[in-house]
């Protein structure tokens, strides 16, 4: 037996010895479903922790630095970037069964714990008639810690900003197992650095959070949706950018280009306007007051008419779900084009849009995939599904071109390369073009200061690693999109 | 001559040939008034470089790093807190020169450089139909750059946040002179460590930000204003929490005690409510589409009939005015009770609000020295004004004995010693409180990783220094509120 994996043995018995089996599972059936999160990349690794206080998160800390363990940090694993993968083995430390949700009316604060499921937190809060924006799709099984990690999105972005936006304190433990307080049960603080908002989006490897203080808002009094079909890609993100310099505010801006219509008209059978087909539309939803919506309604419509081809309003609960299928049931139907899709979320400045939708017209021809898009158009935040078939290494090799050709061009075109997801092992090899060496240099130097021995989620973000060289493995997870396939 | 000083005049030298007599100030005169911020403690220093591009920055940087020089940035110099003072000598970096605005109407944001003033940023946003909302009382002269290095607030915090929430990107400069950028013309990113938001508040210790790029929102349509009264400071707390509890949203939420209506009232001669003399205030502001004021106004008016003592809302802009004289002139008129004054800007969590009033009561009796107070109460972030005469040796001591008893009571509230002002000298004492070992030792690792030589703002934020040893310049600047004292 090796140096290394005698350390590792005698390290994992020491966490066993004071966590107790019931926390620490070692068996390869309990291990596997940790092994890896939504990029399904599965790894190698000694235990997994089922970490149910602040205490079992510190023992698992502590012990990790006393032998040097890698330990990565885990909620439902809905991450699609393999951030929560434990790439170097070592121990999984599971926080998801630590979930409480408290919501402090009167403040306007929910004081939730790692694990708690981002639904059920918004639901918590809308129970008080309060509102917790962030809607990243995943939200009904990813949690507020992973959310915490990647800065996760979602629709409402367009009005309301992302995870960061919402967050007023976070508690936990540095990768030494020492306890830290960023923030409290208020709004402002001016002392010292903000280490808060530097764990926010750092993938896992500066800290384990243990609470969270978020912020809510009031509860809008009503919302209102509009889907409203355009002549192309191009026209359709020309009004994007009119309905924002008319100082419109949408709470949600949702694109979807002409290929991801296609997915939904010609795969999965949606239907929306009639004698219009492979139109790209934009479903947009304002909130707020009775009063204001019906200002915002009128020039909504008025905008549909002036740079749309048609447009439907939604009246009832049934019809906006009707509206909103088109967007929930083409990302099923885009297996009909490949059964792998590379879900980027790269940012284009609001200016760069046209040119960026003409470029990805010529990516398509250059590498004869087709790319569904659709996304946040009022951030710029887009989707772009590549799909290919992953047994044909041919079309591996192109997808791969292709995602390589996209990255470089959003930076260029003055955005970047995540807007939500995270880097995570996927995107490390595009940091050379989003972040120059100062950069870099900066955010090593301070993983460095604030994890000394490199245990916490070691070689996320910042060790080059090749996904295509690894075989993801087929199994279904919850919120996997179910393939909608063209029928015979 | 020592070591030391032939190496800072050697570096000197170099700077001065590189840059230019017209922009690198040897002499005295010049560089006396960079020789303080609003604390007025002077420290001598070698040189004062006035930065009129990104270059003129990176050549301070590079070659202080170089040399091992200190270099403390300022803009305008109105922190209160010391954190602008080059207390460990050095260059001095003046970035008031760069100070060139562009708004994006379209993209709802603004390209500012760091010299920029605030009040200049939100007309340029306003002749937009914009809208830039942190408002520090000293808006007309501090610079963005300075509101940056410590997060500015100020009033309209209670609805729209600090400054952290509208700064979408920093460029600049690591102390190492190596350029960076945090973030772009755009709203979302996640693409690995969010350094922007750790520069944000880290008083100028961690970079030197020579472009920002901020949020803008749409103007709010109107305003509408009401003074409220109250029996005593506990009732007009009380009635805060009310108004939030009902999720009134109000866009300023200031509260006045009764020390401060006193010096408002007696001192500089304001009367606003006949009849009533002595009766804590809150001003409050909501702003707004009309249609959505006129509910908020008559909710607010109820508000005001069920706990105050009498109202007086505001129907023109003069009488708009005349209520905010109250506050304007309460500072001034502070210095009736005492020729020193230290302001402080401590934070409560909104349910610890009456047992604070509780204690400012205790504090006052106990060290027998008047502490007017009035602030942002939705946020909790309370200016509290420790008066006393600065040639009395024993209010000096009574009053520094206070401001400790401050700093420990509003940590035990669950508070925090700064929520708007920062650390710079003035509150190195009470980091021990606000911050554990654990927490202090990150802020001071992640300090060493991005300045190694520790050349930027030296001493802020980390050593502890005692304020009181040392007179401040008797200097009148142009932001000082003129005393107002009693007709003899």
């Amino acid at each position: 037996m090796s140096r290394a994996s005698k350390k590792f043995q005698k390290a994992t018995e020491a966490l066993l010895e004071t966590l107790g089996s019931r926390k620490v599972k070692l068996d390869e059936a309990s291990k596997y479903m940790a092994s890896f999160d939504s990029s399904k990349l599965s790894f190698a690794y000694e235990a997994l922790v089922l970490a149910r206080s602040e205490r079992d998160v510190e023992t698992t800390l502590k012990l990790a630095n006393d032998f040097g363990i890698p330990v990565t940090t885990r909620g439902a694993g809905t991450s699609l970037t393999g951030s929560a993968s434990p790439i170097k083995g070592g121990w999984v430390l599971d926080v998801s069964r630590m979930n409480r949700i408290k919501i402090l009316k009167g403040k306007s604060m929910a004081v939730v714990q790692p694990g708690a499921v981002v639904k059920d937190i918004q639901d918590a809060a809308e129970a008080q008639g309060l509102f917790y924006p962030p809607d990243p799709s995943s939200q009904k099984y990813c949690t507020i810690g992973g959310n915490v990690a990647c800065n996760a999105g979602g629709m409402r972005c367009a009005k309301y900003g992302v995870t960061r936006d919402f967050i007023l304190a976070l508690e936990g433990y540095l990768p030494t197992g020492e306890k830290v307080s960023w923030g409290g049960e208020y709004k402002k603080f001016a002392t010292g650095y903000n280490v808060r908002d530097l764990w926010i989006g750092s993938e896992g490897t500066l800290g384990v959070v243990t609470k969270a203080v978020l912020r809510l808002l009031p509860k809008p009094e009503k919302t209102w949706t509009v889907l409203v079909a355009f002549e192309n890609d191009l026209k359709a993100l020309e009004a994007v950018q009119r309905l924002l310099l008319a100082g419109q505010n949408p709470s949600i801006l949702e694109f979807l280009d002409t290929n991801s219509v296609y997915c939904a008209e010609e795969i999965a059978g949606v239907k929306l306007f009639k004698g219009l087909s492979l139109k790209p539309l934009l479903l947009v939803e304002f909130d707020g007051p009775a009063s204001v919506l019906r200002e915002d309604k009128k020039k909504a419509i008025e905008w549909a008419k002036a740079y749309g081809l048609a447009y439907r309003e939604a009246k009832t609960a049934a019809q906006t779900d009707t509206l909103w299928s088109v967007r929930r049931k083409c990302s099923g139907a885009m297996f009909a084009l490949g059964d792998a899709k590379i879900n980027e979320d790269i940012v284009v400045p609001l200016e760069s849009q046209a040119k960026f939708a003409r470029f990805l017209k010529q990516l398509q021809k250059k590498w004869k995939l087709s790319m569904p898009t659709f996304g946040h158009a009022a951030d710029g935040n887009f989707h772009v599904n590549i799909m290919y078939y992953r047994d044909d290494e041919d079309q591996r090799r192109r997808a791969k071109g292709a995602v390589n050709d996209l990255m470089k061009k959003v930076v260029a075109l003055g955005g970047t390369i995540s807007g939500e997801h995270g880097i995570g092992l996927a995107k490390t090899p595009f940091m050379k073009y989003a972040r120059n060496e100062a950069e870099m240099a900066a955010m090593r130097a301070i993983k460095k200061a604030l994890d000394p021995k490199g245990i916490l989620n070691p070689a996320k973000l910042f060790d080059e690693y090749e996904v295509w060289g690894k075989r993801p493995e087929k199994v279904n997870l919850p919120w996997d999109k179910k393939p909608i396939l063209p029928k015979a």
